[in-house]
Formats: C-alpha cells, structure tokens, sequence
C-alpha cells in the first residue's frame, strides 16, 4: 500500500509525473520514522525538519496532507510497530535547474516492517573516502541526494566492517552512512554540530535535551581523530535504529556495554511508550 | 511523448515502482543531448559517459536500450533540433540504502525544444557559496543528484548575475551549475582536471582534443582565483549550449568577443553538420 498525494495505491507502480523534480534532479526530502500502536513517534519534529529541508530548496513542503498521509498508513500499521517513509519532492517542472515559481509538490508514504533486532545492535565503522560536503547546505538536511552516503555504506561493507565513518571535507569525523555519532570522553559525551556537515537528527536533537546522565555534559563540537583515539564509548543515533554501540572503528577497539547509550535508550523507550500509548518491543538493557 | 523501458507513453504521468532508486535516493544517472535531422550528436560519447557513471554507482546500465530509446525518441524530434534527456536509475530495490544485487534499471528519454539563442549567449558571473566536493566520486559523474548545482545558480540568480561560479572544498574555481570553464590566460586554455570535481564533459573533451588554436595550448591544470584574475577570456561549455562567453566574474570585466571560444564554436558546428548530416541552426560567427 502506498499514499501518494491523498490516494492508496495497490503498488507497487504508482503513477508519476515524468518532470516531476524529485526523480530527475532529486529536488525533495524525506523522513523515516517508527510507528507503534498506529501511532508515529516523534511526528512534529518529523514534520517540522521535513519542512525546513523543504524551505532550504526553496519551497513549502504541504506539512498538514504529508501527516494526512502519515497518520492514514499508521493506521494501517501492525501493533507492534512498522517504518514510515514520508517522500516529499517539489513536484513537476519545466526542463532546466530553476524551479516553477508556484510548484505542486508530490508527497509519498510508504511503510515497510519495523525490525527491533536492529536496536542497540552493535557496529564495526571503518573511515572511508567518500566525504560529507560542510560546503553544501544540503548537508544540514535530508534531501533525496543520499548517493554519497550509499558509497560510504559499499566502501565500509568492501573493507569488512558493518558501517561508514564519514569525515567532513575538513578530515573530521561527522557521522556514519545514515545515523549521527556521539563520542564519549572522560566526563564528556561530544558530537559534532550541524555546520560540520551533519544533518540535524531527531534523536540526536532529543539526546542533546537529556538533563541527567549520570554527571557527563553532553557537548556539541566539531570531533577530531584524536577524540576518536580517546574515546572510551561510541554511538550512534537514527529514527529508526535509536542507538547503537560502535565495537571498532579502523583499529581501535571499543566498550560495546556502551553504558551512556544504554542509559539514553531506557530514556527513549519511555518517551515512545508514552508517545505512542503503549509498550514497544524494544527490550531495557539496565 | 515518453519513451519508458522500451514503451511510449503520451504523459505526463508514468507508471513508475514506488520503490525505484532514482526516486528515492537519486541513484542514477542522466545526459542531455541535441538532436539535429533526426540524429543524436556525440551519442557515443553520451552513452560511454552514462555507462562509466552507472560503474561507479555500481551497476550495470543498459545501453544498448538507452540508445535504443535515444533513436525512437530522436526519429520524432524536428528537423532543426530538439534536446533529449535521457535517465537511467538502478530501479526498483528494497528498503534501506544498499541496492539489489541484480537492479532492473528504469530507463526514461524525454524530449525539449532546443532553443539555439542560448548558443553563445554571454553570461554574467558570481562566485557562490555552495561549493562542489572533489572528495565526492559523485562530482566527476552525472548523477541524478543536482540540487548543490541548483541551489548555486539560485544564488547566482539572486546575487543578479545569470550563473554561478563554483568553487571545490579547496576554494579553487571548477564550474558553473551546468557547465564546464574553460579561462585563457596569455598563450594557454586551462580548464581544470576532473580530480578537481569536475564532471568530465562532452564538450569539454571535444573541446581538449582540438589540434590547432592558433599556437594556443589547451591545458588540463586545478584553477586559481588569480587565473580568474589574469584572464584575457573566459567561457564554458556544455552539450546543450556549446560555448558561451563569459562577460563579467564578480567585478571584473572580460571581452565577450571571446576569440577562442569563436574558433572551437565554429570547429564544433562543423563537427555536428557532418555527425548530423545537415544543415545545424547555430551562426558562424567568424
């Protein structure tokens, strides 16, 4: 089942304007995002970095059918939890670079099975070539263009590890393929700031309000590989996945207990429990 | 009319897989070519070009359907010219950013009017701020990721100047949004090399194997903001306008009359009469 523009396709063929932006200059965002009992869990912040994205390449992304959208497939979601894809791109127009003034944007929402297994799974990262743009605005949102995360993603699985660490044109460390990175060292947790190249992740953004972690300071900085030699945890954070334990990354070896990770996880869970009225299948770890 | 996987379409709507790549996560590849009497010009290098682009992103395109559709599409162009687009994405794949190992890719050809006053057009320059990342393997190719280009001539637009010059994470001259730069500077041509992150352009290429430019050197060389300063003539090149002059970068003034960028007008329209058979609608200007 698909949404597309307020109607349900049987899929998976829909039909689609042929100059519509999205599929020929990948001009449109998206998000991903865990449903549980029908309910999305963090949808206004979901909603809200979909329609900056949106305003960065110039247009308004229609927010009240996209969560149309949202909340009809949720609905259709088993119990236990499904991904939501929402595809918002700015729709047709003519041939060239420069966008219609009064574009029609297209909005999609697919779903696909929730996998817990995932969650706190743990990663080996190796450092690949392929480097996150700090120069292109497009690097602060989640725009179609996810080309250079997918080259990342070959280079690590070719060089035998689970995941990309990706440096910034800079040589620092910014994030992997498709998820932000938290380094912990001494009393502090660092992760580098969106300007470095980062896209502004939702549980990032919810990580960075966490008041009590046990006397650490959650800090934004840019990282270097010095922090990385340092560091006595690695994690990192998506919508999808929540946290995740780094076991290695290149030659060093890592505390896969990843002790601040599991305490911002049970912080998590708790908000998507109630968020989404009701348990979700993602065991505690304490 | 759409020529899709082997099908004419009236469109605009076409039947895609919500699934597929190029829609998802821009993974793909496209050229734009002119047509004139029915014929493709440097369809060979076209389709050599989209091959190696599909290479790096990791799969094989099809070209003997892409030309095939390329010929289908050309045999109902005008006579006096049309422009193709041709787009070929890995197609469908499953959730998440590694694709299928055996992709069924889409292949699209679209058709434009060429317009032959963008032909030597002067265009006025600024640098802008969105900079191309040479650490990127998707700058030296045509991906279907083409928002940092638009979003540098968005900027060049409003800074009011017709395009913008962009620069590499290392600050040195590249391109245009959609064109190659070539900038004459006493007894050479230089344009820079493609490690540079340049795409590798079909004019370009045309344009580096021209033997005699009146004891002038063609040189493949990485650009300095003093280069910019020092040129006698800048222009640039593309498959779709050719050459244009360029008549002013920031604050400084260049001649329009672009003597080189006349020589290598007139060897490529020669070039086209003969791979086209016929008569092409674009001035001598010599």
């Amino acid at each position: 089942m698909i949404w597309l523009n307020g109607a349900l396709h049987e899929g998976p063929t829909i039909p689609l304007d042929a100059t519509d932006r999205g599929l020929l200059l990948a001009d449109g965002v998206f998000e991903t995002l865990v449903v549980f009992h029908g309910r999305p869990f963090c949808l206004a912040e979901h909603l809200a970095r979909l329609g900056a994205g949106a305003r960065l390449l110039g247009f308004e992304a229609p927010l009240r059918r996209a969560e149309e959208g949202l909340l009809a497939m949720a609905a259709k979601a088993p119990e236990d939890g499904a991904v939501l894809r929402l595809t918002v791109t700015r729709g047709p127009g003519p041939r060239g670079l420069l966008p219609p003034e009064n574009p029609t944007p297209t909005i999609m929402v697919t779903m696909a099975p929730f996998n817990p297994a995932l969650v706190f799974q743990p990663v080996s990262m190796v450092t690949v070539g392929t480097r996150r743009n700090e120069y292109s605005p497009l690097s602060r949102i989640k725009s179609l263009a996810y080309m250079d995360q997918t080259l990342a993603l070959k280079e690590a699985r070719e060089a035998g590890a689970d995941e990309a660490l990706m440096l910034n044109t800079a040589g620092r460390p910014v994030c992997s393929s498709a998820a932000n990175i938290f380094v912990v060292v001494k009393d502090e947790v660092l992760t580098p700031p969106v300007g470095e190249g980062v896209l502004a992740g939702i549980t990032r953004a919810r990580f960075l309000s966490v008041a009590d972690l046990g006397g650490l300071k959650v800090v934004e900085r840019p990282l270097t590989a010095i922090d990385i030699a340092r560091a006595s945890e690695i994690f990192l954070t998506n919508s999808v996945r929540f946290f995740q334990p780094v076991s290695t990354v290149d030659e060093k070896e890592l505390d896969q207990n990843a002790p601040v990770a599991k305490i911002a996880l049970d912080l998590l869970r708790d908000l998507a429990e109630r968020e989404c009225m009701g348990p979700v299948p993602i065991a505690s770890l304490q």
